[in-house]
């Protein structure tokens, strides 16, 4: 993995302090510990800084630490507080914090009159299912977004330690005013959680056997509404103002549809369902794909028995003949033992695949040049 | 694949009619012919019919074709018209169809004053994103479920010869009335359209740059924003009543989260945030996974370098060790030329998993027993 943090020297010099040793700040010190950091742990919770240091995310504090940068990985509504606290004990360190919402701290601060000059607040978009020192791992940052907030007062030196610190975790470092991190956040995470959440939450109300019904695409659509009601809670309540503004604009975008369904033979009643969908395809059409850009893949799917080793004969296969999947999702058909796999390849490895692939046995259940 | 259908005798006999030679009835045309069924096809179209036939779904109607069963596979608005036109011209015939809503072309019979007793309304679960004969597959059923809507005048013998066609496909037939088929896909299939088209156009209104932060979440979310405007406005307005219903509800609580999060502080506001995620962890958990069951898997997430045939070697080596993949996703890091593969197994078999891969040397980045 010629990307991985522990291949290239470290960034990040002296000690660091990391205040709440939970999933993502027991993971910077085990990826900062790979990198032979000096790794500070602190928590209000002693079981849990002390899972965390057994598993070598870092050692415990002494009064004698002079961290260089202190790095906040707290819950979102005692950020401010730890903060605050932490610029105060160590007026030398430069603070960072990695909550999700990046306004309601900075504005809190403020508002307490602390000087925010060696604040520089940043959010790693990483995560996992599993929260907590247990889970963390130190590859979690790789190759994620990682948004840092400067403002006027933000001395470039400050800021390098903030962006070393991401880079040093495999991290891609991304300049942002924090209203900008949280609407951008409000848009692509805040509101489809609950979007996904409501739409979910209806399927629990329905009736006996109509959900035997249901294929890929609400399995998709949904698929997020697994996430932990408190942490969502605070997030949503963290970001309220702009997650506010995007519901509400779908909340009258939906009456909109469903005016127009209501009288489906009015005067422009289909044009504003198909109005709808045609936007929706833009929008969808605008998500960076992989390695951040909108290249277009084509498909070929294929039938796989649901034994052992199929996946692994079709991808191996699949590298004999030279082709690289670029995506790649598997189709259950309920009741069948067997499933199709959905391969996305770039344009110009389609014709190989597919009779490769055919030439080898391979069931062909289609592709996007039929 | 022993599940396939050429693998076994056909219930189906004498010689089946199908009327619109697009992705479904050509792939019921091609279903049907591999089992030595007598197919005659038509087409409004003189040149989809022509390509169909030329791929092998079926021959030319002859004037003495006395089909024992005919196949309505037209668009949904014209459905009704097709249904009582053979109805007429095949007195002795069963006449099914498998438009996507039920209701409607039913009440629109039955207000033309049409004899019913020998139509059985039905709705194969199958589809692909590409339409028409060119993208037809014999195998596009297997797994499937197929809703055959019967009522007090229905026939067992007529039902019987819509059931064998259904099975003879590899689809699994489901019994259903006309409203519970409709009420049941508006829930899972067009109301997820529509919240998925409208969040994506969202998306289309973004700041630049925002969209940078767009992880799988919201991808999942939006993917089916991807379909085709025309057959959707189609497919919506002809089951208005059903989606309206479950949209407005959806808006209605779209309303209340927002309203909470007007006031977060307010008595009651969080436990509403919380009560909506948490009823979205129980409609999601009412999903049936894989095989139809509610089986709950274990993950775990390897890293995989970006370049042919390494999800060969995983999946081989996969095989090796004797574990069967239940389920895969593939997450990518925008910018790193490397990718996880999230991949669910049987709960016995996740220790051996882990163990197997890192003994040979895959970078496991978490697994849910952490």
């Amino acid at each position: 993995m010629s990307d991985s943090p522990s291949a290239r020297a470290s960034r990040t010099t002296g000690t660091v302090r990391i205040v709440g040793a939970g999933l993502l700040g027991a993971s910077i010190g085990h990826a900062l510990r790979r990198q032979d950091v000096d790794v500070v742990l602190a928590d209000v919770s002693p079981s849990q800084l002390r899972l965390a240091i057994d598993y070598g995310a870092g050692r415990d504090a002494r009064d004698d630490d002079r961290p260089g940068l202190v790095v906040v990985a707290v819950p979102p509504d005692v950020t401010a507080d730890v903060v605050q606290a932490e610029l105060e004990a160590h007026p030398e360190a430069v603070v960072t914090d990695v909550a999700s919402v990046k306004l309601e701290p900075f504005t809190e601060l403020r508002r307490r009159g602390v000087d925010l000059t060696r604040y520089i607040g940043s959010h790693p978009l990483a995560g996992r299912e599993r929260g907590g020192a247990i889970s963390a791992r130190a590859d979690l940052f790789i190759g994620r977004p990682w948004v840092v907030c400067r403002d006027e007062e933000t001395r470039a030196a400050d800021l390098a330690v903030v962006e070393a610190l991401a880079l040093d975790l495999g991290a891609m470092p991304l300049e942002m005013t924090p209203q900008e991190h949280d609407r951008s956040v409000a848009l692509t995470s805040h509101v489809p959680q609950v979007v996904a959440s409501l739409l979910a939450a209806r399927l629990a109300s329905a009736e006996p056997g109509s959900l035997s019904l249901a294929g890929q695409g609400v399995r998709d659509t949904t698929r997020i509404a697994a996430s932990a009601p408190e942490l969502w809670v605070q997030i949503l309540s963290a970001n309220a103002g702009p997650v506010v503004e995007v519901l509400d604009a779908l909340a009258s975008d939906l009456r909109e549809v469903s005016d127009a369904l209501r009288e489906p033979d009015a005067p422009g009643a289909r044009r504003t369902i198909a109005d709808a969908i045609r936007q929706g395809n833009e929008g969808v059409s605008l998500l960076p794909g992989k390695h951040g850009q909108n290249r277009r893949f084509e498909q070929l799917i294929v039938m796989v028995d649901d034994t052992p080793g199929q996946l692994g004969r079709l991808f191996g296969e699949l590298g004999e003949l030279g082709v690289n999947v670029e995506d790649l999702r598997l189709e259950h058909s309920p009741g069948a033992q067997f499933g199709l796999a959905d391969i996305s390849v770039a344009p110009d490895a389609l014709r190989g695949a597919v009779e490769g692939l055919e030439a080898r046995g391979w069931r062909i259940a289609g592709n996007t040049n039929d």
